[in-house]
């Protein structure tokens, strides 16, 4: 599974996840995708927990949380990092820097068109996140 | 408002927010709430962002998201360290820690009974968190 095909799956037709609600994150490892229920459902497993971690502490910088509520609320669904330096009192290169950290984590996608690298949201990835979060029991 | 008193708000009735939801996170400052709209849906200024990064920052290790996921999805909802170190090769010391922690960032409400300490899940905290990550722009 790349990491923009994150999905969620309410089925719970899966072998390796207990009820309702599997989440699927988005891994840095080719071909292996994470699978988990919220953390109000059942306890991680220490393998899981370290796959979300890393997802988490991409997201766990103001900089880069404003980067991402800057590509994904904007116009469109995507920017490059032309349309968001003026946001910050920081260099290019160092936006992206943290562009890199967020797509490296499979929060962004990005895609490259002439000079410039076109960042997108991964929907389905902050998707899962927010259900892992944020899902309740019942 | 409290730490345990972060709330969902879908009227929009609020005047700081745009939008359809605005969620309402734990601050570690008593009396002040932060108030934003999900990632999706507007842009995050940067005090916003700022009270937002430490909740994601005490989530983002293995350790406390296990423990997490252990208070919150256990029957009855809440657990005392004696009821968490057996799932780690950890001490007692540093689960207490840990659960500190999570416990100052506002995703934990404890209290003393007797010798122990009873760890509750925030849930209105974690749903307000999983609102502002993954909930859709529409």
């Amino acid at each position: 599974m790349s990491k923009s095909q994150t999905v969620l799956d309410h089925t719970g037709a899966g072998t390796c996840c207990a009820p309702r609600v599997q989440v699927h994150l988005p891994s840095q490892q080719p071909g292996q995708a994470l699978c988990c229920t919220p953390l109000s459902v059942g306890p991680l497993s220490l393998e899981q927990a370290e796959q979300v971690a890393p997802l988490l502490k991409a997201l766990a910088d103001p900089v880069r949380l404003r980067l991402m509520s800057l590509v994904a609320s904007r116009e469109g669904g995507e920017a490059c990092v032309c349309d968001l330096t003026g946001a910050f009192d920081l260099s290019q290169p160092t936006i992206s820097h943290h562009l890199k950290v967020l797509h490296e984590a499979g929060l962004l996608d990005r895609e490259k068109r002439g000079v410039w690298v076109y960042y997108r949201a991964c929907a389905n990835a902050l998707a899962s996140l927010g259900v892992l979060i944020g899902s309740p029991a019942s």
